[in-house]
């Protein structure tokens, strides 16, 4: 049996999509307010959260060779500090439309590469590497992100009704 | 390009085990004391999730046409139930050995599925219907269940230094 390549690319972007799908609903539902709160007592604020799944998303573009970032200004706020350490953070009115701008560019790209191209290295792996660890491909890239995407999104759950 | 079965197993399986090692060692690191906090004040205590997770990957045997759970008894408990609704919870004692034991047993068949028979359906869809949504096999299931353990990966780390 030889499964097609675009059964395995719809079940990875299919999961994406579900965890993209259930985070906009979320950050919908949260207000500017409960996004200024911490998810638990001392740690990270919302509004990191949101800068940091922004950046981190942002930066798949180059990893997935798609084009350049959109917003690297992004990077040592959210991915390099930690949340408080940088007293000036974008607005939460700024992150709201970067995080939907960068989604939005990034899945452009993600519906229109063809299926085969999945199967190909993603930046960080070099072509005279990638033979010996195929597993290195564009692919799971986007799976490793719904993973990291995930983890971030039952921290900010825990933002409603609070 | 037709890619081999295997490499989607193992992309699958592999983040999988990242996750289940993530989360094995921060169990290992927090005390019994810290999981009976909650995550975040008035949400789901650290022993829930953990019953709860233990429940879900039970489920996943039957799901996987591998075998009836072996604790059924905590689905009433851990995900009918929200937590605090139950007074009696099992002991984390019995809740961190029944966690261990499912997620090994359930190792055991991963490891020896071949990889054409994840392409298969999982029990949730009949062999009628399969055809249609092929994606509803039972590599999905494990896709799926990755990103649910992230999910409250996630939230248990907050409990960290409580």
């Amino acid at each position: 049996m030889n499964v097609p390549n675009g059964l395995f690319v719809k079940m990875v972007i299919d999961a994406w999509n579900k965890e993209l799908g259930a985070t906009n609903k979320l950050l919908d539902k949260l207000t500017d307010e409960q996004l200024m709160q911490e998810v638990s007592p001392s740690r990270n604020r919302g509004i990191y959260l949101l800068g940091h799944l922004t950046a981190e998303h942002d930066q798949m573009m180059p990893l997935l060779r798609f084009q350049e970032a959109t917003h690297p200004e992004l990077v040592p706020i959210f991915l390099d500090a930690p949340d408080k350490a940088i007293a000036t953070l974008p607005s939460l009115q700024q992150l709201r439309a970067y995080w939907m701008a960068v989604n939005d560019t990034l899945m452009g790209h993600i519906a229109r590469l063809p299926a085969d191209e999945w199967f190909t290295r993603h930046a960080n792996i070099t072509e005279a590497d990638f033979p010996n660890e195929p597993h290195r491909n564009r692919l799971n890239v986007v799976l490793s992100r719904t993973t990291h995407l995930s983890n971030h999104r039952g921290q900010l759950t825990l933002l409603t009704n609070k």
